[in-house]
């Protein structure tokens, strides 16, 4: 066990899969930024995702929603117009 | 006993099943990110769930609605307008 | 006596009944996910309910009104229209 | 003396009897949770009452006004109407 | 002298009497709820009381005025609209 | 001297005598709950008092303006209108 | 040099005196509650005080006008409308 | 050097002298309230004099312009419309 | 494993990429600065990207939507209007 | 070094010369207030400067607008009127 | 690694170049003030870039707009509107 | 290395040169007031700079807009409409 874990809150996403097989990555804090995870959803699902103290980024590929301490977004091929 | 546990709050999320069978799958926190705990909520039942020590993310399947400091949503295959 | 008892205020759930029956889950916090408590609550009785050091979920089952950080809902099989 | 003691503030519920009997009982914290702690009030009777080191959660039975950080709620079998 | 001395400042209720005879009760804190103090309050008279590192609880009895965090009510038997 | 003294800051009524004879009484913190200190105000005398690391409650007799965090209250005999 | 100088920001007075003769009288800390210390304004002067290690209550005699935290107020004979 | 200086942020006074010969007088924190400084501002003149380790309490004597947490006021004989 | 893991919130960019082959490039705090990573986002894509022990700067180029703390801007070679 | 140099962020006025020859004049925190240093500003000159660890008093001589905390004010023999 | 990596968070700018070849130089913390750091940025590039434990000032060349906690503003040799 | 690289965060200055030759002067902190740093600006650069271990104060010479937590000001000789 590690001191991250004295649970100081770190901030999530909130990602909401709007077609099949959007991917959420997980990528590596420290001196090497790595893929962590992957983690498949499929239309409808949420995941609500914290940084870590081996997550410093996330990736979302495919259409979804994500909500955000800095507002909302919706990721995906035809999404362009925000 | 550990360290997570002085206390420091962790966000929740409060989920409102929309059907039964909704599932609520818990992350590992850590070096890898596996199933934790799944829970399964049928209708009309509610769940408040913490991140913790070992929760770094939770995946929400069924139709739902979850309330979170960033805001609602509605997860499920119907849902898709948000 | 254990270091969350340091009192660091955790959040709680306010849940009023509104039929026989409802009841409220401690979930565990820790590796494993398991029940703590289960509390029965009658047509129109109040619990207020922390977050501790043993209890990182809950979960309501039956038709009640859950009063929390992120906003209230109505719990229930007939309550689908939040 | 232990250490919640500190006095980091605690939440608390205020609560107004409205009819003879209403029943405030506090359910301890910890690895069981129990009946810790039983009050009655009569009508008109106020009580304000902290979350401790000992309670980690109350129940109210009988018709009062409950008023807490999370909104205002009245138990009680004819209260169904919130 | 002990360590919730530090002061850390604990929150009050202001207590207005609106008839002779109001009473507040000091509820322990701690393994068991009891009595700790008992003070009366003539009409008009005003009390400022802090929960203590001994008083987890207060309970009035009587026509009073009760103002606090969670906003004000008035208790007592004729009191019944609030 | 001792910890209190560290100052962390204490919350404090302002009371103004709105006729002669006001009587502000400081009821000490602790196991016993005792009277610490009376003081007099006659009429237009204004008063500032912290609680203390002795001071958990105070009591105001006679007709007087009290303001505070939870706001604004007149005491005194002949202002049961609030 | 003791703790309180640490400089946790204590709370102050702002008293302006509306005539002369004003007397602010710094009343102490501790287990006894006596006279600290005098001040006299006349009319027109300023005097801005904190609450300090020694100070924790401020008695104000003569027409002045009282600016705190809890707001504003007049002390004085000929000012019992507030 | 002691440990006020650890500049725990203090707060400060904003003083325009708006008549020649404002005074400004700093009073000692501790057992004894003595005089500790005396500075005197001609008219237009500015200061900005923070509370300190060694000053509890400023007394402004002539006509100047107060500005403070709690607001602003006018010293000076002729200035008791406030 | 080092101090920053000890989880003191980072602040973090969300970025959606309006283009193929948006470049998100984190330089190395520190010394020297130096590029560290270099994460490459396909249209629609988005990446949330958290300051680390490692990384003190992000170097967006290619047309993209990022959302931060200070308001939201579009990159990229024809969005110099703003 | 010194702790003060611990960088808990002290305040700063912004202060603008409206003519030659404005003077600042930092006073020194201590037992002793005196002068610490004096900085000229010709018309049109914006300095900011800190209390710090040396200087809990700053004396503003000439034309000079001077923003805060508490506000803005104007220095000098004709701006009398504020 | 340095204590500064404890990650209490520091403040960033975000800049987006406007023209090609905009410039950010960051200036050493300490004792001498140098370069340590020049990036270049080309039109429409974005750059989020924190203060650090070696940089504690930005300087930018060229035409961009920067987003801070302080409000935008927009560099460059014909941007003198503001 | 020392402790006010701790990190915790200092206030920074947004500077923008209105023409050219701005100069920006960095002014020591501790017992003596000396000059540390100038920066020269040239029309349309923007400089944002931190009060620092060694910075207590920054004079700004020349047309330039300066950006602050206090409010914005422009300095310069033609500036003396604010």
């Amino acid at each position: 066990m590690d001191l991250m874990d004295m649970g100081i809150e770190q901030d999530f996403l909130l990602i909401k899969a709007l077609e099949d097989g959007v991917t959420i990555i997980g990528i590596t804090r420290g001196r090497e930024s790595k893929l962590q995870h992957t983690e498949k959803l499929d239309v409808g699902e949420v995941m609500a995702a914290q940084f870590t103290q081996n997550i410093a980024a996330m990736k979302i590929r495919g259409r979804a929603l994500i909500m955000s301490r800095h507002g909302s977004v919706i990721s995906g091929d035809d999404s362009t117009k925000v």
